[in-house]
């Protein structure tokens, strides 16, 4: 007998009908207060064997109906190995294809990154020297918002170090971008690691791997537990609404920021590509030459980047300042830049088998420091 | 600032006051519809280096109040070691004494395993050759009720192998029969372990790791999603109440039942010990041979288990035929037995640092292996 | 182009002829200075994909051609899964068949367990609680022969703690003899295993991983770096040729012995079994009860373990006192037992695809604890 | 009892004097038939809490005495992780501090890299996909000279693809060489590193992880097993003295050579640098603009690299053509070089608890990926 279900920690998934493995029906749940949907993830049980077919029927509705085209789903037996499988968009449906050669299979919409996952790279990181571990506050869930610093001031007093501000997972369904977080805070902590230490010599880094736990835990596509979308809140956080934003950015402050980067995954593009935030009032050439220096050093760091598909650019003063990156860019007048992963693949350097995975988000968020490094020397 | 939260897979704790590091005040949840309490696990954030104390001001009044007399609360840095620290129970309060050497660090009334755990043992298992597994039914909650078949009919036909079930974790805060699981049946899926070889050369077995997805889940002491003590449901298990009893005897009534063993902790004693079903009508001298020689066997097998403490035996007939143990020993005339293990520590081999702890719950569930194998000739 | 090479650790074999893979022609290497051989070991590269024969030429004069009979090589791409080939003995050679699925394979007559193997194990235990590690003295090629030693004196003083010795390995060749003692060494100190607390509340355990270093890492059969086989010297053990021998004995005099067991393999029996001293002139009919005992306790323990097949009883008086079972047996008065193991499988608990393997290996070290438990009252 | 002992794989001591902890007297071991030394490797048992005082003797006369100024030896318990020791080169000894704080510790010039460790590397690889293991002919001592060449013509035919050699430890007490090989192949094969596919999808690596087996396993410092340095028969190779080059250069010029750098390490100075073949008569401007590419994109990759201190640049047509780098800058006309690791630390990055470290080297070696990715389009 089939069984589908998603009552674990971020699954979505609703079963219409079930029974007949050649026609699973299937819909993708709704972010709680909000339209948003497109995660997915559940596990299916009881269909070793068998030639499945699930067919997700709200998939013409969703928040990217254009993401669809060329995606392919993930799926797990030992729920650490995500591997691609096929997957066809047509009519506003989704076809999933999978034939179980065990007797349970997990299947998502990217490598899942959960909660419990999160609390051990936070008591991982929260045990290594030089690093410290803050909660800035709850969600609305209860959650804590985990806020990692790397790095101290200088003992003699002699450099002034830069802030770096990096955060990921907004969109809880991103979630490319906390495997990205694992991979660049477990070498940024590398004390081998001569990249990690020449930054460290010259700057402090302010680091929130899941800026949405209450979404993540959830299974959410894009909004926390009040259904908001909290890119849209850097103007004007609430403890109400967006408490996220409101205590990351009250921190912030504190702390002053010379460089951000804001974490995310687009449904969308086949590419990793950086967007600045080139359209907000005081956007400077110097900054823009700064922008560009990055995007460079990380090309040349990873060929899995690169910076000729992305998002327009901003015309100039037309950003939307309730975006994290445009936000903080303005307010703090420096380097401030949003980070697109791909839920499919990257064109530019594709993977048959695995597509845009868990291990190449990780290597990315290495190779993020090399170009780090590389702007350091530039920030002021 | 002082952190204290329980927003995650199978935590529970209320914070009444926490501006004091000396004097943190705290209160357990009631399980959901129920008076039941006394499960707790939480983690503590923001006091590194402090000298505290964590007051449960409900003590008192939990389902098992004996139980804290000598009773220490677990704690982890790195969620996989945990160990003791210092704790008194007086007045109705337990008090809680730890000075963190992290940023972070939880507490729990025993090491926790939580829902993400069992989803890794299933996949685990059922990637194992000899493994099949099956969703029995859903819980109120919508989770799956997962069973694990090991072994297979002779191929030859000429022995007709008995049935074993072994059950755990009716009773969700009762952590340490999942731990007890993990051991059990990774050495019973062992292809080159003797004991587990010999004895699936003559019997087949049944086991539900977890009989309470929703209450452990959620962080409960002793009941389902609906509030039902699920020990408490098997003369007249309903889908509306306790589908778990009732999808499990369900299956037992198509398999038949040789042999039951249901797994427990027990908040007062000291001890590990074996509860027979000497109470119920259709108990006999030559079942009660058979009850006897596992516990031998057992003790031969495990010096942490012994026979000299436990429940007082049923007088004859007048055992509660709602409880597990009873209710099968009775409707299939078989070996039904009720194992509990210490909260606490075992007094005839107490460990100061870790007390009774996951690593030897594993290696008793490993210990049941041979006993299992002691007692299979004379089973029928 | 073919490549087999012998020039590692532990390695054996002479390449007489390898042009042709459907026949590649070797032989194994005699135990320096003696006639004993029948120990091989090396890698074989280049044959990818090719149907390889190999014929070791003189299999018919080794040490117990009796043991070819039913036998099977083993063999490993990773250096840690050692699998068995088909392998047959015919007109005094052995053939071995194997079709590489990657670029280098190893072969061996069982699975290796080298002197760096060893130098880990060594290292990993020295750093447990409650070991203790001691250099006895010198092998002939100048390695160390390790000791450790396992549980302390009563701190009260009340409990006389009997002695084990566990030595194993005296013939190099008899891998399964380290492998033995891995997983009995590793049971024995972890200290939440409640067979090996108890067992160190009455005991302390003397135990030689490796008596034979020198032989084991030239590739020997059965004897040292004097060509000596060590199992032949207990009665006058010399510094000269036999040093090992004379450094054991010496510390056992030093501690005294309550229980000796010395760990080995054999040739052509399929079975694992224990020889006893019943040939030694002190033998008395308790000390029979002792051995009686300590078989049907381990046969309970691991159904790999039999009493039915073995070496037969030597009739009284008759032992032969240059083995170290009787010669220790005879000294000290003790319970002293020599155990065997197969190099092909276990007759009654057969594995097609292992055989006899390390992981069996080990999983019976552990079971001899709880052999060594049941007989601890009645040692003296 | 103390006990020294060097009777394993790599290793070198003798002992002249162990009577007395604070004054332990010792000697290197030449090269066999050889006047080099300065490589040891020993295990110390028996002094556990015991301030020990280690007093290498014949210091003074090594190899590169200049190698003992500001040194300290590595010290390991586990044989994992390796730490730094208190160390005083004066009046032509090496003093050696330390207080064991087990049974055992073994002390070295550089943290090991045993035969053993080089067949469990060369065995991973040889599983790994895109990877061919070749072996090129056996030494002196009967081993393998062991190839890797990972990647493949372009199917298509259209791309001719670079050929990269990369060799390392033809100075077998250069142990950090083989370290850097560990960490270089191991991304090479990384089939998610998108610099690893890039280089990949425009060049065939041919890798010799160790080119001097044998004074590996001998302990020697610069020597194979007839006392040869083998970087100085680079011009005649010959089957008697030096097989390793033999084999190694007639593979050469069966594949061609587009890229060539020779891994080692240099006992004075502190820094990791390149040296380039810039004294060899077809040197052109053009390999020289190709040599500081190489350099700078290094530098940028690791910061542990630097390209101030190093040797002298050899003077036009003055370079010694016996030299691997040399031999092969010549006779390929390609870029060739020698890359040197310290056995101190990195003065630019200096680390107090481990110096230089394996951990170190094996990300140096993923960082020269970096570099050669950087070349590739340079380098016809």
């Amino acid at each position: 007998m089939i069984s589908i279900t998603d009552a674990f920690d971020g699954g979505n998934i609703i079963v219409k009908n079930s029974g007949d493995p050649s026609r699973i029906e299937l819909e993708i749940r709704k972010d709680k207060d909000s339209d948003f949907y497109q995660w997915f993830y559940f596990k299916l049980a009881g269909a070793k064997g068998e030639d499945c077919r699930l067919q997700i029927l709200n998939a013409g509705n969703s928040a990217y109906p254009g993401g669809w085209d060329d995606y392919r789903a993930v799926a797990t037996y030992d729920r650490k190995s995500w591997f691609r499988v096929p997957t066809l968009y047509r009519d506003g449906q989704l076809a999933i294809s999978v034939t179980p050669k065990h007797d349970q299979i997990y299947l998502a919409y990217f490598a899942p990154y959960t909660m419990e996952q999160h609390h051990q790279l936070i008591a991982d990181m929260s045990m290594r020297e030089n690093v410290r571990l803050d909660v800035l506050g709850n969600t609305l869930d209860g959650q804590t918002i985990d806020l990692l610093t790397v790095g101290n001031e200088d003992p003699a007093g002699q450099i002034k170090k830069h802030r770096y501000w990096v955060t990921a997972r907004q969109h809880p369904g991103e979630t490319m971008a906390e495997w990205w977080m694992e991979g660049f805070v477990d070498r940024l902590t590398d004390t081998a690691d001569p990249v990690a230490r020449a930054l460290l010599n010259q700057a402090i880094f302010y680091i929130v791997p899941n800026m949405n736990p209450d979404g993540s835990r959830r299974g959410h596509l894009r909004t926390n537990a009040a259904g908001i979308n909290l890119n849209r809140e850097w103007q004007s956080p609430s403890l109400e609404k967006s408490p996220e934003v409101h205590h990351v950015l009250s921190h912030m402050r504190k702390t002053g920021v010379d460089f951000a980067l804001d974490v995310h995954g687009d449904e969308a593009l086949p590419y990793n590509f950086i967007a600045g935030c080139e359209g907000v009032p005081s956007f400077t050439e110097k900054r823009d030459a700064l922008l560009q220096s990055y995007k460079s050093a990380l090309k040349v760091a990873s060929p899995d980047f690169q910076t000729k598909y992305g998002y327009p650019r901003n015309p100039p003063g037309k950003a939307n300042l309730k975006i994290c990156a445009n936000a903080i860019g303005e307010e703090f007048g420096c380097l401030s830049m949003t980070l697109e992963m791909p839920f499919k693949d990257s064109a530019i350097s594709p993977d048959q088998r695995f597509g845009w995975s868990p291990e190449r988000c990780k290597l990315l968020g290495r190779a993020n420091l090399d170009a780090m490094l590389q702007v350091v020397g530039e920030l002021r």
